[in-house]
């Protein structure tokens, strides 16, 4: 007999069948046991009535792997309105110990650091693993959307000979005897790859020697990147991420039973996502808070908090874009706003108050990057490789990067960024 | 106006369009200039007959980007059926430079070394990214085979703690001032994740310190990696790869262009692929070839080219599986075949003769891994993690792993796996 999930039981009623999974729960009540049988896509409900199979199954820890048939009745009082009855059960493998937490309960009672101990059995807990489906799906619906568009998907070197952006907060890897890094993003390699497909996109890890301790800090995360040619500037670029996103939220909306698990409520990407000026971002934080932060040249956490309101009670929207941050912060291939060039045409997408997306307009003249690099002090040496693309032809590009693992916590509302990594890095956590 | 891609020409002849490209190629002949304009799909011949143009145009460096304005027309004699005339012609970038190799002659004429040294410029080759197409699409296919069938996709970290298989030829990185690793392979991971959603995939990249310098071998690849639970066997695992096979070469069969340009023939994937058993392999090579193998627990290069060769003379099938390989090859965590324990419920995939696919079944029981670990002399205590999926339930379960950039190597019969992949990284080579 072929095996069936256990989400597609309400098809089956009358009808006997085999299910797999494993031991999620047991309740032995007087006269009969409710068994729930967990499987990669849903729960179950078995009644065991027999006082001999209520006891051999009672004898085993939670996780144990069972196969069970048994008819399918409908049930308005089970879960899911079917329940299995009459079932004969083969344990497939019992497991060793009980788990070190019940995977049964509405939320795992365990702090933070213990869950990611334990991320083998904590996973499988419905909330947790509904998070981690809703990443395959975003994964699903960025490249769907971009494929859409005509962009190619790439798969750069994440072993550097120099560090991406020619700054500190690189991890150095000995490479056969002689220092390289690790990636800190595929930005020159994305650029480059403009001059070939003139769109493309990739999605992989990249990493961050950053000594912060943060919940929204990882020193190895899933950036989504996207580039693409034939721009009109950084507005351009800005469009097709509100296009990506849509297409992103489109797909996770799909998933009804992991939405429902975690009770989520979808943003919406408004068709112009509202976006604000740095400078005028400085201005209303003095205007609205009476603090002055016109002499940075960045924005901190807490401000982009209070944008995020802001913008949420101004426009009734979840996302806000701050555009044309100050050059000098932003890396040696930004593109300057042309009008008032110690600002860039680049920008942040916030996200509920936090910073999700960073993108902008790149140089696209070889000339303008030999005369950033010059002027930031850089040896053009060991760019050469990349310096070549704009050397023979780029036209004005730009592009984005998403951190996959913030916008599950985004939109989760995940207090830390650890809960929508499967198996995070930090100054600390090394394993599992 | 609108700008349309090259490809798109066919359905606007009669109208004003326009384009945007590389110049990739001019020829002037006595009273006319051919333009060839490359954009990021394929390219268009444009007509230049006034002087002055033909003279503009004529004084700029191949790889210039334009932008261009024409007419439509049918034209039997152009490549495509139909050419671009009474152009205007916008220079929006100057190449600085004429580029190291003529884009336009059939092939690049230059040395392997010399083509990736200058691979911003040589990737843009027609030929050459019509490689990477199809291995975009051919990860389009992976994942849309697996998708269908409930895998999910799952990202798991690349620096670990502990080298993947217990073994040598890991790279080292300085990790906060500790040691850490660059993971060999998602193996542990993957298998982890078999306990929360029964199914999953991940492509990521891989990386071996091997001092290997061969056609075949990179320091850095893509894996394209599965794992599923609730197995029979390792053929279980075959059927899957078979499956998962063909829908990557249906995603690829779409690429009319890209497949055109390299004049490729697909290879058939057959209902069922043939399989041999290792000792039975090593026998046929003594009887075909008089080599006796049968002490060795491996296959050489040039034994599976053999396999290759045979494999298409008695099934006409460019694959072949090899299963059964000695236990001793094979890692800790390989599933023994219960029939005779010194071989595995492994295999490899042969295609035109060359390694591309290993898989197999693994262990699943908690007490068999740490057997299997104190045999081989390893300390447990580094994959606690890992061993708990195991000690909480598992049931039997099996995978396997793709190398993307041999993948296309075969089915592109390129002779050096370097040519197929966009930045290759081997102990030379560590730009660009």
């Amino acid at each position: 007999m072929e095996r069936i999930w256990t989400t597609a039981l309400g098809g089956h009623v009358g009808e006997r069948v085999r299910l797999a999974g494993w031991l999620h729960r047991l309740r032995r009540l007087s006269n009969v046991t409710f068994l729930v049988l967990r499987d990669g896509q849903g729960l179950a409900q078995i009644i065991l009535d027999e006082p001999e199979m209520s006891a051999r199954v009672g004898a085993l820890n939670a996780e144990s792997v069972l196969e069970v048939e048994g008819v399918v009745v409908a049930e308005p009082q089970a879960p899911g309105g079917v329940e299995v009855r009459q079932p004969q059960i083969e344990v497939i493998m019992a497991a060793s110990a009980p788990p070190p937490f019940d995977l049964f309960r509405p939320t795992l009672k365990a702090q933070l650091p213990t869950i990611l101990d334990h991320a083998a059995v904590a996973l499988r807990h419905p909330r947790q693993r509904a998070l981690f489906r809703l990443t395959s799906t975003s994964l699903s619906g960025f490249r769907a959307s971009l494929r859409e568009r005509n962009f190619v998907e790439i798969q750069t070197p994440k072993i550097v000979a120099s560090a991406t952006e020619g700054g500190a907060n690189v991890f150095t890897i000995d490479y056969f005897g002689r220092p390289a890094y690790l990636a800190q993003s595929p930005q020159f390699y994305k650029q480059t790859m403009v001059g070939v497909f003139e769109r493309v996109f990739e999605v992989g890890p990249v990493f961050r020697a950053e000594p912060h301790d943060t919940p929204r800090h990882l020193n190895e995360y899933v950036s989504l990147d996207v580039e693409f040619g034939f721009i009109e500037d950084h507005r351009t670029v800005m469009a097709l991420l509100g296009d990506v996103l849509r297409g992103m939220l489109t797909a996770v909306a799909a998933e009804v039973d992991a939405l429902t698990v975690l009770r989520l409520r979808l943003p919406e990407v408004p068709r112009e996502i509202p976006s604000i000026h740095f400078r005028a971002a400085q201005e209303l934080i003095l205007e609205q808070t009476g603090e002055d932060i016109r002499q940075e040249p960045d924005l901190a956490p807490v401000h982009e908090r209070f944008l995020g309101e802001w913008a949420q009670r101004t426009y009734g929207s979840e996302f806000l874009f701050v555009v044309g941050y100050p050059m000098v912060k932003r890396p040696f291939y930004t593109h300057p706003d042309p009008h008032q060039p110690a600002y860039s045409n680049s920008f942040d997408l916030l996200f509920r108050g936090l910073e999700l997306v960073t993108g902008g307009q790149r140089l696209h003249r070889y000339e303008e990057y030999l005369a950033a690099l010059a002027a930031r002090g850089i040896d053009p040496e060991p760019f050469n490789g990349y310096l070549e693309a704009f050397k023979y032809g780029m036209p004005p590009h730009g592009g984005f990067a998403i951190g996959l693992e913030r916008w599950i916590a985004r939109l989760a509302e995940a207090a830390n960024v650890r809960e929508t990594t499967l198996f995070p890095r930090d100054q600390q956590r090394l394993t599992p």
